[in-house]
């Protein structure tokens, strides 16, 4: 086949979800947020996959990780190279099944890729908020995502998904909302931060903070952006997503040029590569966003509302749960996945674990590995059936 | 006890080797490096505690991690508040055992604590060497540290000792001068880095190169040292040196303030904790030292020069070995310890390895840990046996 050939563009595939195009909801009600302020109006930026159906019972909401958006799945462009982060995932007849689910995916409120956030207009001003932006916690994500259900006319999820950060959110969801979703999937996810975690995201602050050209979190005005200080927390954010093993696979000590050289220019592939990542992400993500990022994970804490009894927060759910963790993840690692299960089972609640046996590390939770597509399909296969009865039963009733 | 009772002053301990002094040794003939050039003179600075004995056969060296020196055991002025680095492990009746050893401890080639550096003067443009100070290897050092030797009058040391990158100059004076060393002491090492590793050391080299003030290494000519990427690189070291548990247990999710202040000064107690060690250690460290040493682990691989075969390389020791690791140690594991155990045993070498039970991380190898010091302390005391008994026989054996 010819490149030139259509047949051949990723998006005519046919478990592709094929081209998208994002929607923005303008919001006008104030959100009043944890920390105390209120955001006036915003905007969510956001995409859906699939057809919600009569009853409105088959939506499902993708909630992102630390790094990702609203464009989840399929392509904007033709021309485009690749799909959204989690196309891996999403489409017809994949994990999450478009051609039975309708797939809601939004870009969080502080977010760069469309949503209200740090490089928005403050509208008091009439600069960009920068640094005046709210800190953004888990809670009032999911507070402003149940306001986009209400306008999309979804009063329960059937399903709220999503990896790492986004396995925060729907637990968050479950314990917020309970009467609002069937099921939550939370993987490769955490109840809390450790100590550790929070001094990595602390290293990345810092990088960005210090860096002279983040101007205070102003840097909008300098017409500049923190870049090394972004290429730098990419980095070492990019060491806690990948396994020792990983690393040892994809790169060993392999050199680039096939000898020392004895300099502090590239000398191991793996040097190149991270330099490669941090300056890729530094080009295409907002540094203030970032920083609200991570200190949205470092907050997370559910247990705290609940005289910090992990058990306690999760007595308010009444969905059904799947949990799931990788192995070799060592910045969220299947203990941490475990304490969720264990308070679920002691809060008397449907839980389903899986450990995937996987030397991705932390990653993994973005990649084809088969172990993991066929139990998460398993479960969302289940989901769909049940959705799907639900309807039916609904459908067949005589009206009252 | 009054603080000026003079007795209380922690020289004055009995099992302290109290005031110490370092010495300096300028050495006149060049050395030849393995990154191709050679330096053409240099001082080696160092420090002994215990008497060298009369067939010189009581010295060991102590070999420095990362970000040590010549300055192991005792006290340089009485109001020192704290003693050298490894003092819990030197001093009369300790572990090594300064009334039965003469040790020597000095700093490496590179350093920034009195031995040639690249803050030193570079005697061909009468500045300092800054970027220019060549590159070094382990190799290296232990050459250097072999010239010491000869100046002290020691042939054969009684052991070579260290922890972390002082445990990897032990292995390869094992490999380099296996007639020189009657035992090696291992601890908390790996026959080379992983891409992880690697990744980590190029994370603290990029925040020290890419810092405003670090002027391509020329710092010193314009007052002022990268003092950012100095912190950030001490950060990223400091969570490498502390497992997951050790910081759970002294930080947890404690907050400075006992509240969330929603904004970007200190949350957490551990990111006070990380920015203090890294401010501290900005002020007493110079920055090219610390790109030259994460180098030098970065190189260090002994089994490259034998067809990349450990086993190989570990055919040429003829000494005894005492390797350790710590459970918890995530940054040196000891899976990484017992590739060199194994390849010790396959090269038909005596090894005695423990692998010590201890949440405290990396970091173990500088600490009172009970069985570690008690089985290092057990080897040490069989060495010092060993030696004097070979002493008494030389003395006792009639004159040829």
């Amino acid at each position: 086949m010819s490149p030139q050939n259509p047949d051949a563009l990723p998006h005519t595939a046919a478990d592709s979800v094929g081209l998208v195009e994002p929607q923005v909801h303008h919001f006008d009600t104030p959100l009043e947020l944890e920390c105390g302020r209120t955001l006036p109006t915003y905007d969510l930026i956001y995409e859906t996959y699939g057809t919600l159906n009569s009853d409105a019972s088959n939506a499902v909401l993708i909630c992102h990780a630390l790094s990702g958006h609203h464009h989840a799945a399929g392509y904007h462009r033709a021309d485009d190279k690749r799909p959204g982060w989690w196309d891996t995932c999403i489409g017809p007849g994949k994990v999450i099944d478009t051609n039975r689910f309708f797939v809601v995916s939004l870009n969080n409120l502080g977010g760069c890729h469309g949503s209200t956030g740090p490089a928005s207009i403050n509208p008091e001003s009439g600069q960009p908020w920068g640094p005046d932006f709210p800190m953004m916690t888990v809670k009032d994500w999911v507070n402003s995502q149940a306001r986009l259900a209400d306008v999309l006319g979804i009063q329960r999820w059937a399903a709220v998904i999503g990896g790492s950060m986004g396995g925060m959110q729907a637990l968050q969801w479950s314990i917020d909302y309970p009467e609002r979703l069937s099921h939550a999937v939370v993987i490769a996810a955490a109840p809390k931060l450790s100590a550790q975690n929070i001094a990595f995201n602390e290293v990345a602050r810092q990088s960005i903070l210090t860096d002279p050209n983040f101007y205070g979190g102003r840097y909008y005005l300098h017409d500049t952006y923190p870049r090394q200080g972004l290429i730098l927390a990419r980095m070492v954010g990019h060491i806690t997503y990948l396994s020792d093993d990983a690393m040892r696979m994809k790169f060993g000590r392999d050199l680039r040029a096939g000898r020392f050289h004895f300099g502090f220019d590239v000398e191991f592939q793996v040097e190149s590569y991270l330099r490669h990542q941090g300056e890729v992400f530094s080009r295409n993500f907002d540094a203030n966003t970032y920083l609200l990022m991570t200190k949205a994970l470092d907050y997370f804490d559910p247990a705290r509302e609940f005289d910090h009894s992990l058990e306690q927060a999760l007595s308010k759910p009444t969905c059904n749960f799947l949990v799931m963790s990788f192995t070799s993840d060592w910045r969220f690692a299947p203990e941490r996945s475990r304490e969720i299960v264990n308070g679920l089972v002691h809060a008397g609640r449907n839980v389903s674990y899986a450990e995937i046996d996987t030397p991705k590390g932390h990653d993994a939770f973005l990649l084809d590995i088969p172990e993991y597509i066929k139990l998460f399909g398993a479960y969302m296969h289940r989901v769909a059936n049940e959705t799907e009865n639900k309807s039916q039963a609904v459908e067949a009733a005589p009206h009252a």
